[in-house]
């Protein structure tokens, strides 16, 4: 484990990424582009209803029509009590698994799908998909968390039974389940401290906004091969739920990653894939599934919209004596909110004595919630630096130096139970404080500075490499995590350190789940993490392997060799050298090629803290927000490839600033999104900000190598408690609801 | 090495092969199913003459016409002086191997590629061939390698200076090289013989005859990646030759092997390959060139023809005392006729103590002469066969008896200088003996029966397997080794025969150059032998890693693990016990995926012999030869497989029968071939063959772990002179000129 300092070749460079040429070219091919012979076209049909029992389904008239090749519905899937768990699920969470894919007895929500067409053409799809006759006893909806948690709330399903205290009841509810973490003594904590804040907090659904659809496209073969071509952040995660919902053994199926066109976190679970998969079993052809935007709004998972009450105590001299929050969180049409990750993040940039959390994972009748780049943790945040914003304001400390007085440490326990290893907390806000934009004057009517931190645990999780040598002296890199932000680069520069080459010398490819080893999801900001190491460890593999080559050709111990800027030398007696490149071209003579594995499921993903500061300007007349200047301010361990790490400071920031102004499905009463399309959906574009001034601290993390942080989750953390804490600067008022829109904010001020 | 006779599980059995139903079903991926947005189709004009110097080519009018993108000529290639041979090819073979891809100077042959056109549909690129216009001044031809190697030939090259007697010489010759092999002492040999024989022969020039014709689509992206889809033996090797003749790095191309639609060692050069990689780079778009029957004929390499002569002494007791040949091959149009193999093999079935042989290779204006199957030793074991089988006849001793007398054995030394390893000579010549076909009475008019023995070293070289495990206890093996004949079924088996698993149970892809190890071509008879050492030592590691995962989860040391039939047991105190598929689903827990990898070039190909007897029956009226019965037996070393090593003894066998009795390239004196589609060109079809009885006999070769010896190329061996030993056991006449077409049998019996 090397995380001093060291001087690298390779690594913190800004190499040109390996696939970016294809994608500005046009040439890179994403899962709508994919073509085949024979291909029939799919369409969902889903539920225009929020909440309603399904009574009957007949499918006669569409079948029926010129042509339409297969229709299928939840009966198509393996019945019920034939399903086996094999993959840790329980057969409760199988039968929500399977009936967000298509509903069998109810339908929870407005898009959900009820059934599918195959057909020759999109259009007839499309139009056969008006001809399913489908007779609904429509039931009242319930659409906000407190009101699902209410005692009189309709009920979505009638097996969860906790009650809105998080007790075990006999009487069904919407409660899924109940979390708590305690850590010391919050009472007492309290009863230290000199001022105590509480605030409640209430934050939107959102979506994540990738810009590709989902998309698939699935063939059976004859002797039952099934193979998947689509967008998705995990073919080994899509290949195991595809072989959950259709009960169908994984070693029949392939799933081919064609390139992605974002996913955030909401291309992990499936939708479609078991869809197409079987309309193609149904037809025996090939079936593509595309979505349009609104199926992606309406049925696909956005992230919960949730409540939060965050109430922290302090000594008069700043030192955090106790905090407590309770979390409830919207799951969508079945459980599953990340009030887990929540609860895990909301006070981790602290160092308190006494902590106490409740969380609540609370089933209403929206979609099924998907993660969101760090899923749980901005709606947590948005509350605990809110109030830690007023903590600081309330005992007259500047905001960075409360949470440097408080500042979570290495050794440092969190409410949840781990013990911080090396962390760059303190860093990050050090970094902030000092940077320029912190010290500069603010002093504008109605503009004002809001800072917050965050925090992002991240995850390890198991990754493969293989590295095939070339005789020329590149290497080829196999990989299976998908790339979203840049990933063959960052990977493949872990190799070629390792290996003293370019980092063009490095030849990456990301396959399909036939040719690599087992590589769970681009998620979590775990790939440059995990399959870096594992690249790290392919690479040590062929240097080894290298090693004893040159001292096959050189009649010496292996010993005796060694390897340094790609070099290799004879030690201990003779002077030989060789190239690595030259090395290369004499593998064929020595033995055969050379081709190095490493696999991985590594303990050590560090966590990764953020600090930003923001400077907005409020419109008093309209309530518009305009975000002026920003500064993200992050831990990445080692920047492996630093652009590509501003990158996803940036793209989180941004995300982070629509989150906090803008974004939110908005429904009428029953239950239908009215706003599912990226016209009245407003995400903010590059009219709408200033750039994003991303800074990279490096506290290198001691589970990785080359001390690589995970940084693609944390910088949405921060963005919205730090526009609601700049707002507050600049107006006086403490915004509590997310978006903070214009509406919003007039009411606030009393304008409306 | 376990070399005894063992009981397999998996090997020997003759499970599916994992790609038949892809292939039946007509889903398997050939290169010309490839498409590609914004495809452009590419066409080859070619040379009308056998012979001539290119004065110029104006290539105006062709670019001028509508739908035309681009075309390229020699001048295109890189330029000779720039040339860099990174390949171990020489400059004058560079400059060789790129005339041969598109014509600079003179063309060679009638079909030489002297230019190609890229348009927007193939009628158009084909209309505009014929409005390139080429001056050439003709040349006169020559066809034939006696009248090649005469003083007053005319010269394809000025390079060449090799006399006829196979010295260096100041003037120009068409004899590439001379080679001679001596082992004792010839005349001391030819003195101590009763009987001498000595007969030459003639061959004719044939095609592989594979189903589906040349195909490559080629594609440049912006940044210089080159990607080429294509039916080839070796992507690694079209990898490299493009490499070469378009000076351009390996590490920037990727070759995809599609599905091939055979080979016989015919796809193993290049032909369209680089001109639809020149095309794609002139146009900036993808260009696909696919062949028709004629441009295979014409464009692409046939076998030698050769002319043999054979001396052979023995005593009267049947011992053979010395053996000479004369081998002159003809190359076509540049040097490389496989006169080399032909001399390794021509006596290597024969334990003899003086031998001597003279090789020739010798340029005509035929096309480039390529590998088929065995490439060399049929013309060799014509002629050789045949004598053998005159010698016994005039000894009247058995000619298999002959063989039995005289064959080879473990530790005798081939004239070239090997010694053999244990081999399978004698036991095929046993084998053969003992059958109910050697056995069965042979009386009728016209009516014969005739032997003859083949050998063929076969090779080893590079080849790289990567193995990934899944969860359910199957595994995904990638292999870089195109599969002709089975081979996904025959490396998987191997395989899952370590693993104590199914053949089900591994599912195989044979992937592009990115994404496996370096592997050698499909030829030689190398796949089963050496992809499948690479996949036994791939699982091999498999093993150790599941083996140390086995201890982990016992907490026991991975010297007190065992593994056998598929179950992993703890001796030596506890009890512990776990099956393969079990162990693959806590793999993640206990550290990860397992992956193995196996690379190897190993040194031990076994030789490979075959003895077939056949029964054929002579039309006294039209000369017509019908094979009656064949009966083919060979060493196989170990059948992985045997369906598919019977399938590899038939084709062979059958192959040669229509180099024995129909195929030839049919040329008119200005060296146009006159028959060149398979209406013309006589293969024989099912209507004309009996069942082959392919009969395997199993020798494990000491080089391999499971014994396995090549198997795909020595079944070509026997037949010509088998066939030519039958119609003289017919008809009382020695037929010495392949083909042995009913017009030559006429010829020979005085009735034409």
């Amino acid at each position: 484990m090397e995380t001093e300092k060291k001087e690298y070749k390779v690594i913190g460079t800004r190499p040109i990424r390996h696939d970016g040429v294809d994608k500005v070219t046009g040439r890179a091919l994403y899962g709508a582009d994919f073509q085949m012979t024979g291909l029939l076209h799919g369409r969902v049909l889903r539920s225009p209803h929020a909440h309603a029992r399904i009574v009957s389904i007949d499918t006669s008239r569409a079948e029926a029509y010129p042509g339409v090749k297969g229709v299928v519905t939840a009966k198509d899937l393996p019945e019920a009590e034939d399903r086996v768990a094999d993959l840790g699920e329980g057969a409760v969470n199988l039968k929500y698994l399977c009936d967000n894919i298509l509903a069998s007895d109810k339908v929870l929500y407005k898009g959900h799908a009820v059934a599918a067409v195959a057909a020759t053409s999109p259009h007839i799809a499309e139009e056969a998909c008006t001809l399913i006759d489908v007779e609904y006893e429509v039931l009242p909806p319930v659409l906000e968390v407190r009101q699902a948690m209410e005692a009189d709330a309709p009920l979505l399903h009638d097996t969860l039974k906790t009650t809105s205290m998080g007790e075990t009841a006999d009487e069904p509810s919407n409660v899924a389940s109940h979390i708590q973490h305690q850590l010391g003594d919050p009472d007492k904590g309290f009863a230290e401290a000199d001022i105590i804040v509480e605030r409640d907090f209430v934050t939107g659904t959102v979506h994540q906004g990738y810009i590709e659809p989902h998309n698939a496209t699935a063939h059976f073969n004859q002797d039952g091969q099934l193979t998947i071509w689509c967008s998705t952040q995990g073919a080994f995660t899509v290949r195991e739920q595809v072989a959950e919902i259709l009960q169908y053994p994984i070693s029949k199926i392939k799933v081919v990653p064609m390139e992605i066109g974002g996913g955030f976190g909401g291309k992990i679970s499936v939708y479609i894939k078991p869809v197409a998969a079987m309309l193609a079993k149904k037809t025996g052809k090939p079936v593509k599934v595309l979505m349009n935007r609104a199926d992606v709004f309406e049925g696909t998972g956005p992230t919960p919209a949730s409540y939060v009450r965050v109430k922290m105590g302090a000594t008069k001299d700043g030192k955090i004596t106790a905090a407590e929050a309770y979390l409830a969180f919207e799951a969508g049409a079945y459980p599953g909110a990340p009030v887990g990750p929540g609860a895990m993040c909301i006070f981790a940039p602290y160092s308190i004595e006494n902590v106490i959390i409740d969380g609540y994972d609370v089933v209403v009748n929206k979609p099924k919630t998907a993660p969101y780049r760090a899923p749980g943790a901005p709606n947590a945040a948005f509350g605990s630096e809110t109030v830690v914003d007023e903590l600081a304001e309330k005992l007259d400390i500047d905001p960075l130096e409360f949470r440097l007085i408080n500042g979570a440490k290495e050794g440092d326990r969190r409410a949840d139970g781990p013990v911080h290893p090396r962390i760059g907390c303190i860093e990050t806000v050090e970094a902030a404080k000092a940077h320029p934009h912190y010290t500069a004057p603010n002093g504008k009517k109605h503009h004002g500075r809001g800072v917050a931190s965050g925090y992002w645990f991240n995850i390890g999780l198991e990754s493969s490499v293989t590295i095939n040598v070339n005789s020329d002296g590149t290497i080829n890199l196999i990989e299976g995590s998908t790339d979203i932000g840049g990933t063959r680069a960052s990977i493949a520069m872990q190799a070629a350190e390792v290996l003293g080459i370019p980092a063009e010398s490095v030849n990456p490819s990301v396959v399909d789940t036939n040719s690599v080893g087992y590589t769970a999801v681009t998620g979590g900001s775990r790939t440059t993490y995990a399959t870096g190491y594992a690249a790290y460890e392919a690479a040590q593999e062929v240097k080894q392997k290298m090693i004893a080559r040159a001292a096959k050709l050189w009649e010496v111990d292996e010993a005796n060799v060694q390897f340094a800027d790609g070099e290799f030398s004879s030690i201990n007696g003779k002077e030989e050298q060789i190239s690595f490149r030259d090395l290369c071209a004499q593998l064929g003579q020595t033995g055969g090629p050379v081709v190095g594995s490493g696999t991985v499921n590594p303990g050590g993903a560090g966590g990764a803290y953020a600090t930003h500061v923001v400077d907005v300007a409020v419109d008093e007349e309209t309530g518009k927000v305009e975000v002026l200047r920003y500064t993200a301010v992050q831990d990445a361990g080692r920047a492996i490839h630093p652009s590509y790490v501003e990158g996803q400071i940036q793209g989180g920031a941004v995300q982070g600033i629509g989150w906090a102004l803008n974004e939110e499905y908005i429904y009428n009463d029953e239950g239908t999104m009215t706003n599912a399309s990226f016209l009245d959906y407003r995400m903010p574009t590059c009219l709408d900000l200033p750039m994003i001034d991303a800074v990279i601290v490096e506290v290198p993390n001691p589970g990785h190598p080359y001390g690589v942080r995970g940084v693609g989750e944390v910088p949405i953390v921060p963005p919205m408690a730090a526009i609601a804490n700049a707002i507050y600067d600049a107006i006086g008022i403490r915004m509590t609801e997310l978006p903070m829109s214009p509406d919003r904010l007039l009411k606030a001020m009393g304008k409306i």
